[in-house]
Protein backbone atom coordinates (compact mmCIF):
# COMPACT_ATOMS: atom_id res chain seq x y z
CA UNK A 1 0.00 0.00 0.00
CA UNK A 2 1.14 3.37 -0.82
CA UNK A 3 1.61 5.53 2.31
CA UNK A 4 0.76 8.53 0.79
CA UNK A 5 -2.81 7.67 0.11
CA UNK A 6 -5.39 10.55 0.36
CA UNK A 7 -7.66 10.08 3.25
CA UNK A 8 -10.19 9.00 1.13
CA UNK A 9 -8.22 5.73 -0.32
CA UNK A 10 -6.82 5.37 2.81
CA UNK A 11 -10.33 5.20 4.79
CA UNK A 12 -11.88 3.40 1.95
CA UNK A 13 -9.14 0.86 1.92
CA UNK A 14 -8.19 1.19 -1.58
CA UNK A 15 -5.10 2.21 -3.77
CA UNK A 16 -4.80 5.58 -4.32
CA UNK A 17 -4.09 6.12 -8.57
CA UNK A 18 -2.51 8.88 -9.78
CA UNK A 19 -5.59 10.83 -11.02
CA UNK A 20 -7.55 10.05 -7.84
CA UNK A 21 -10.54 12.31 -7.79
CA UNK A 22 -10.57 12.94 -3.83
CA UNK A 23 -6.37 13.14 -3.54
CA UNK A 24 -6.12 16.79 -4.16
CA UNK A 25 -8.78 17.99 -1.67
CA UNK A 26 -8.56 14.79 1.25
CA UNK A 27 -4.58 15.15 2.43
CA UNK A 28 -4.27 12.11 4.42
CA UNK A 29 -3.16 14.70 7.51
CA UNK A 30 -7.48 15.69 8.03
CA UNK A 31 -9.23 11.89 7.89
CA UNK A 32 -12.11 13.28 9.56
CA UNK A 33 -12.86 15.50 6.73
CA UNK A 34 -13.81 12.42 4.76
CA UNK A 35 -15.51 10.45 6.61
CA UNK A 36 -18.02 12.90 7.64
CA UNK A 37 -18.64 13.54 3.72
CA UNK A 38 -18.37 9.62 3.44
CA UNK A 39 -21.21 9.31 6.58
CA UNK A 40 -23.72 11.75 4.90
CA UNK A 41 -23.22 11.56 0.75
CA UNK A 42 -21.54 8.31 0.45
CA UNK A 43 -18.25 8.00 -1.83
CA UNK A 44 -19.47 7.59 -4.84
CA UNK A 45 -22.44 10.40 -4.55
CA UNK A 46 -19.51 12.65 -4.03
CA UNK A 47 -17.12 10.97 -6.66
CA UNK A 48 -19.82 11.64 -9.24
CA UNK A 49 -20.77 15.16 -7.90
CA UNK A 50 -16.75 16.23 -8.52
CA UNK A 51 -16.86 14.72 -11.44
CA UNK A 52 -19.63 16.91 -12.69
CA UNK A 53 -17.50 20.00 -11.51
CA UNK A 54 -15.41 22.12 -13.55
CA UNK A 55 -11.59 21.74 -11.78
CA UNK A 56 -11.12 24.86 -11.18
CA UNK A 57 -14.54 24.59 -8.73
CA UNK A 58 -14.18 21.73 -7.32
CA UNK A 59 -11.71 22.57 -3.88
CA UNK A 60 -14.81 24.95 -3.17
CA UNK A 61 -17.19 22.56 -3.70
CA UNK A 62 -15.18 20.12 -1.17
CA UNK A 63 -14.95 22.59 1.31
CA UNK A 64 -19.00 23.71 1.31
CA UNK A 65 -19.87 19.37 1.26
CA UNK A 66 -17.11 19.16 4.03
CA UNK A 67 -18.69 21.79 5.84
CA UNK A 68 -22.49 20.45 5.24
CA UNK A 69 -21.29 16.95 6.36
CA UNK A 70 -19.46 17.87 9.46
CA UNK A 71 -22.74 19.98 10.48
CA UNK A 72 -25.04 17.25 9.05
CA UNK A 73 -22.95 14.73 12.10
CA UNK A 74 -23.01 17.29 14.71
CA UNK A 75 -26.50 18.18 14.02
CA UNK A 76 -28.53 15.49 12.97
CA UNK A 77 -32.17 16.86 12.71
CA UNK A 78 -30.92 20.24 11.30
CA UNK A 79 -27.56 19.87 9.85
CA UNK A 80 -26.48 23.72 8.46
CA UNK A 81 -29.85 24.31 7.98
CA UNK A 82 -29.88 25.07 11.89
CA UNK A 83 -27.19 27.98 11.23
CA UNK A 84 -29.52 29.80 8.50
CA UNK A 85 -32.22 29.68 10.85
CA UNK A 86 -29.72 31.18 13.62
CA UNK A 87 -28.69 33.64 11.29
CA UNK A 88 -32.42 34.68 9.96
CA UNK A 89 -32.41 35.60 13.71
CA UNK A 90 -29.57 37.46 14.06
CA UNK A 91 -30.49 39.76 10.82
CA UNK A 92 -34.14 40.20 12.23
CA UNK A 93 -33.14 41.46 15.98
CA UNK A 94 -29.98 43.28 14.40
CA UNK A 95 -33.03 44.80 12.30
CA UNK A 96 -34.80 45.44 15.05
CA UNK A 97 -32.05 47.33 16.55
CA UNK A 98 -31.42 49.40 14.12
CA UNK A 99 -35.25 50.74 13.41
CA UNK A 100 -35.20 51.46 16.58
CA UNK A 101 -32.29 53.36 17.14
CA UNK A 102 -33.10 55.18 14.18
CA UNK A 103 -36.43 56.26 15.66
CA UNK A 104 -33.99 57.66 18.70
CA UNK A 105 -31.84 59.74 16.24
CA UNK A 106 -35.30 61.07 14.83
CA UNK A 107 -36.40 62.35 18.12
CA UNK A 108 -32.95 63.51 19.08
CA UNK A 109 -32.71 65.31 15.82
CA UNK A 110 -36.94 67.07 16.25
CA UNK A 111 -35.76 67.86 20.36
CA UNK A 112 -31.81 69.77 18.68
CA UNK A 113 -34.04 72.02 15.90
CA UNK A 114 -36.83 72.59 18.52
CA UNK A 115 -33.71 74.38 20.28
CA UNK A 116 -32.28 76.04 17.53
CA UNK A 117 -35.05 77.63 16.69
CA UNK A 118 -36.50 78.46 19.63
CA UNK B 1 -48.25 -1.74 -8.38
CA UNK B 2 -49.91 0.30 -5.37
CA UNK B 3 -50.74 3.70 -6.99
CA UNK B 4 -50.75 5.17 -3.49
CA UNK B 5 -46.83 4.75 -3.18
CA UNK B 6 -44.99 7.57 -1.93
CA UNK B 7 -43.02 9.32 -3.93
CA UNK B 8 -39.66 7.69 -2.97
CA UNK B 9 -40.71 4.33 -3.92
CA UNK B 10 -42.65 5.40 -7.28
CA UNK B 11 -38.74 7.04 -8.24
CA UNK B 12 -37.08 3.70 -6.71
CA UNK B 13 -39.95 1.99 -8.34
CA UNK B 14 -40.39 -0.75 -5.68
CA UNK B 15 -43.46 -1.58 -3.69
CA UNK B 16 -44.07 0.51 -0.83
CA UNK B 17 -44.41 -1.43 2.52
CA UNK B 18 -46.83 -0.25 5.16
CA UNK B 19 -44.07 0.89 7.40
CA UNK B 20 -42.15 2.57 4.86
CA UNK B 21 -39.64 4.92 6.13
CA UNK B 22 -40.06 7.65 3.17
CA UNK B 23 -43.70 7.08 2.63
CA UNK B 24 -45.05 9.76 5.79
CA UNK B 25 -42.22 12.74 4.31
CA UNK B 26 -42.45 11.93 0.52
CA UNK B 27 -46.34 12.34 -0.51
CA UNK B 28 -46.48 11.01 -4.38
CA UNK B 29 -47.83 14.61 -5.21
CA UNK B 30 -44.57 16.19 -4.66
CA UNK B 31 -41.94 14.03 -6.55
CA UNK B 32 -38.96 16.74 -7.14
CA UNK B 33 -38.73 16.50 -3.01
CA UNK B 34 -37.07 12.50 -3.19
CA UNK B 35 -35.71 12.77 -6.40
CA UNK B 36 -33.37 16.00 -5.23
CA UNK B 37 -32.95 14.17 -1.98
CA UNK B 38 -31.93 10.95 -3.95
CA UNK B 39 -29.66 12.67 -6.09
CA UNK B 40 -27.49 14.46 -3.54
CA UNK B 41 -27.68 11.81 -0.58
CA UNK B 42 -28.80 8.66 -2.07
CA UNK B 43 -31.85 6.88 -0.65
CA UNK B 44 -29.81 4.43 1.10
CA UNK B 45 -28.17 7.41 3.28
CA UNK B 46 -31.52 9.07 3.50
CA UNK B 47 -32.66 5.81 4.65
CA UNK B 48 -30.13 5.40 7.33
CA UNK B 49 -29.99 8.66 8.71
CA UNK B 50 -34.04 8.74 9.41
CA UNK B 51 -33.51 5.43 11.14
CA UNK B 52 -30.44 6.82 13.65
CA UNK B 53 -33.47 9.81 14.58
CA UNK B 54 -35.90 9.10 16.53
CA UNK B 55 -39.69 9.49 14.65
CA UNK B 56 -40.29 12.67 15.61
CA UNK B 57 -37.52 14.67 14.49
CA UNK B 58 -37.75 12.74 10.90
CA UNK B 59 -39.96 15.48 9.66
CA UNK B 60 -38.08 18.29 10.57
CA UNK B 61 -34.72 16.18 9.27
CA UNK B 62 -36.43 15.51 6.04
CA UNK B 63 -37.18 19.15 5.61
CA UNK B 64 -33.59 20.00 5.77
CA UNK B 65 -32.14 17.56 4.22
CA UNK B 66 -34.67 18.51 1.39
CA UNK B 67 -33.58 22.07 1.71
CA UNK B 68 -30.24 21.39 1.36
CA UNK B 69 -30.43 19.27 -1.73
CA UNK B 70 -32.87 21.36 -3.52
CA UNK B 71 -29.71 23.93 -2.91
CA UNK B 72 -27.15 21.55 -3.81
CA UNK B 73 -28.69 20.79 -7.16
CA UNK B 74 -28.95 24.37 -7.92
CA UNK B 75 -25.66 25.55 -6.79
CA UNK B 76 -23.69 22.53 -7.21
CA UNK B 77 -20.60 24.44 -6.02
CA UNK B 78 -21.71 26.19 -2.85
CA UNK B 79 -25.19 24.37 -2.36
CA UNK B 80 -26.69 26.22 1.32
CA UNK B 81 -23.29 27.21 2.45
CA UNK B 82 -24.00 29.61 -0.17
CA UNK B 83 -26.83 31.04 1.52
CA UNK B 84 -25.00 31.45 5.12
CA UNK B 85 -22.19 33.65 3.40
CA UNK B 86 -24.90 36.08 1.93
CA UNK B 87 -26.94 36.27 5.49
CA UNK B 88 -23.25 36.81 7.16
CA UNK B 89 -22.68 39.61 4.81
CA UNK B 90 -26.36 41.07 5.03
CA UNK B 91 -25.12 40.69 8.83
CA UNK B 92 -22.28 42.56 8.75
CA UNK B 93 -24.18 45.23 6.56
CA UNK B 94 -26.56 45.58 8.98
CA UNK B 95 -24.02 46.17 11.44
CA UNK B 96 -22.06 48.60 10.51
CA UNK B 97 -25.22 50.65 9.59
CA UNK B 98 -26.51 49.99 13.35
CA UNK B 99 -22.45 50.99 14.26
CA UNK B 100 -23.29 54.39 12.32
CA UNK B 101 -26.65 54.82 13.24
CA UNK B 102 -25.31 55.01 16.66
CA UNK B 103 -22.50 57.35 15.92
CA UNK B 104 -25.00 59.66 14.12
CA UNK B 105 -27.12 59.37 17.53
CA UNK B 106 -24.52 59.99 19.88
CA UNK B 107 -23.35 63.34 17.71
CA UNK B 108 -27.08 64.64 18.10
CA UNK B 109 -27.12 63.91 21.45
CA UNK B 110 -24.10 66.32 22.47
CA UNK B 111 -25.43 69.26 19.85
CA UNK B 112 -28.88 68.34 22.31
CA UNK B 113 -27.09 68.64 25.69
CA UNK B 114 -24.50 71.74 24.12
CA UNK B 115 -27.93 73.88 23.19
CA UNK B 116 -29.87 72.84 26.73
CA UNK B 117 -26.87 73.69 29.09
CA UNK B 118 -26.23 77.11 26.98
Amino acid sequence: MNPKRCAACKYLRRRCPKDCIFSPYFPPSDPDKFSCIHRIYGAGNVSKMLQQLPVQTRAEAVESLSFEARCRVQDPVYGCVGIISLLQTQIQKTQTLLAKTQAEIAVAQTKHSQHTYL
